[in-house]
């Protein structure tokens, strides 16, 4: 059988997991770890998704018997993972106790790096808010600067609110650049100087010994943010698209972020645009990126500006100290200025055709639009809809949604709150009954 | 809980897989159900993808202890489902007896209903191919003939063969139009008249009350037979290309077939290429499909030779009854017709150019050209790869594999004999010990 050994992975024992990343067996000699068996897990996954279960539920909404449901039940609240409530409405019939995840579990940080800004979120195993924490930083500054400063502040925050930081079970970080996910480490960053192949985890985990720790892309970060607490809460296929200084998407595929095969899904910010004329810093000409993101609104606003087309908006870059950004072009268009309009108008077709094509192929059920560029309101958000509806088929967007983020600069760290329980909850260890 | 039995849906019991489609129910009561558990699956699925395993190998490439491995492999042998072999090789130790698919669990039928021939292949549960037979045959003629024509020809190949038609577990059908594949039925297809919403599934279960029907889109169906026996075997993310009549994309998503919200995933062939001039049937203009499909090649060509650019095409136009098709390109350019060589260019720079866009946003490990106009050859395949290579991201691209089909005009019956497998196998019980 020497071939299968080539051609199937052995699988490490115990994390079953799809999203199993390499680098478990280091945190595998982590003391606070829940392990729970696939058949737990499916109930965990229940809750999660739809809060409280009682036990018919359970057997209802899934394949178990319901002697099988009794026993996963019963192991879960031993392992303090799930709880028992009394229930709280009276439907008729005998009141059943519901289960709903512990809170008390243990806590989760989400850690949102931006390229200029660090968002940090301490948050219960029900998803509440504890702390929310931010502050300006530059990612330039090199992984030991900003991972110290980041855990330095995740402990005054627990420290502060009386959060002991032996609980803090998982650390989800968002980083604003290519991640090998199966290592955990991010991966030639055009923005990120220093953090090439830096080991993140084992840094954080240094000062949260307890805490298992797990590192994305922002951008799919944000993704899951989405889909568990934002627009597209239960959306099983959807895509998210981040529209800031670059353009990147995220994509949730049946209820997951796909990745793709060298990790790298999701870079819509080069699908050429067929405007030959600007050159992208990726070599190319006619990238996305190069005509909607917020440097090339700003930029083709300012020329027209300049050249005499809109006296707000000069007015705004001079007042601003010569420089015009993406955000200024959003206020002169809510005071009517044509072409600040114009702009907008433009910078949305360009993203809508990119996305008829990417709706065509994928048909997802909802496209959710975040980042800063999405501040400059409706007018792009129409302006991007009628050119999806206008190029892809009807049948593939006779139902779909195109909508702004809900959770908007909070999509990260929500995110990453999210990406650590993922984490922690893909941990089973496969049906032992 | 009024709210959770809104937003989920009650599960069939004893069909827990993804793929499950709602008219599962009448198949419930066929006869000859294989039931497995989730655990069993996961045994069926790996021999099914790497062939024979040792009673260790399961417990390597599982989650589940010695104890759960052995008993699910005795569940499997009395139901069949598995046979144990002597092994063949020594390899220092003792030797180990290894566990492959049982070839006798029954017959597979593989059906590809084409725009204008059926294909038919009987094999067994190993993949075996044991009889396979092609005739012409035109889809317009309308499903209650179509369908009968094909349960006939079944039956008369069952038969010629001595194989029991009691046997015949699974029949899977790939057709040339979207299907709804959660209820099962053809939905407004735009070359099969008379079939919208017909239901096929009932109709061929009449002839064959054993068998577990299933129906697919055609490309969907070349890319399961892809993934299963053709140069995609065992890669998780891959794009099914087929370029015919019309250009459509097949997606394969960590191993599966993805249909997307509403079923149409992989309509490429709409994709927008900035050519404004052509109108498409769908109503737009500059789809893909009008520069880059088989009449598209056919009719460039022919205005060019027309204009007298290619005497050597005009003549077989001419030869041919004044009617140029694709192929008769690609004679012309491996004659080395310079304008044969031209359009064929144009065309793989075009498909490539929405391929490039699709790699960037898919990230997948693997592009297969299929379908007719693949015959076109090498010049085709270059002009792809190329312009694929110019506008993906490098880190996209330098692991990314694009190749034709091998399997070339069988894709479709291979992918609709893996489909019924598939959805066979998909029918467990969930984890019942």
């Amino acid at each position: 059988m020497g071939t299968l050994r080539e051609v199937l992975p052995k699988r490490l024992k115990g994390i079953p997991s799809q999203d199993k990343p390499i680098w478990l067996h280091q945190a595998e000699a982590l003391p606070h770890r829940n392990f729970i068996t696939s058949s737990e897990k499916e109930l965990v996954d229940l809750v999660r998704t739809y809060g409280e279960f009682t036990k018919a539920d359970f057997v209802t909404y899934t394949d178990y018997s319901r002697t099988k449901i009794t026993s996963c039940i019963d192991s879960l609240l031993n392992k303090k993972i799930i709880i028992a409530n009394k229930a709280t409405e009276y439907s008729g019939g005998r009141r059943s106790k519901t289960f709903g995840l512990n809170g008390n579990l243990g806590y989760l940080a989400g850690v949102d790096i931006g390229a200029t800004s660090i968002d940090l979120e301490i948050a219960d195993f029900s998803g509440r808010l504890l702390v929310r924490y931010a502050e300006p930083a530059s990612v330039k500054d090199g992984p030991i600067k900003v991972l110290g400063r980041v855990c330095s502040l995740l402990e005054k925050m627990l420290s502060e609110n009386n959060l002991s930081s032996e609980k803090l079970t998982g650390i989800g970080i968002g980083v604003p650049g290519p991640v090998d996910f199966s290592v955990g480490t991010v991966v030639s960053p055009p923005i990120m100087p220093g953090w090439d192949r830096y080991p993140v985890i084992q840094t954080v985990q240094q000062w949260f010994p307890s805490a298992n720790v797990v590192v994305d892309n922002d951008v799919n970060v944000m993704a899951l943010g989405e889909i568990n607490q934002g627009a597209g809460k239960r959306i099983p296929n959807l895509i998210f698209v981040k529209i800031g200084t670059g353009i990147g998407a995220g994509i949730i595929c049946e209820g997951r972020i796909y990745r793709g095969s060298s990790g790298c899904a999701g870079d819509i910010g080069h699908i050429s645009v067929n405007k030959p004329g600007l050159l992208c810093p990726c070599g190319n000409q006619g990238c996305l990126e190069t005509v909607a993101a917020g440097p090339a609104i700003a930029d083709r606003a300012l020329k027209a500006a300049q050249a005499g087309r809109s006296p707000i908006l000069l007015n705004l870059y001079e007042k601003n100290g010569t420089i015009l950004r993406a955000e200024d072009v959003g206020i002169a268009a809510r005071e009517g200025d044509a072409l600040a309009i114009e702009v907008i108008r433009e910078s949305g077709q360009f993203i809508g055709d990119v996305l008829a094509s990417l709706v065509n192929f994928y048909n997802p059920e909802m496209i959710v639009i975040g980042g800063a560029v999405s501040n400059l309101g409706n007018l792009l958000l129409s302006s991007i809809r009628q050119a999806v509806l206008h190029r892809s088929l009807p049948l593939a967007t006779r139902d779909l949604k195109i909508v702004f983020s809900e959770i908007g600069p909070d999509a990260g760290v929500i995110g990453a709150v999210n990406l650590a329980m993922d984490y922690i909850f893909s941990m089973s260890i496969g049906s032992t009954s």
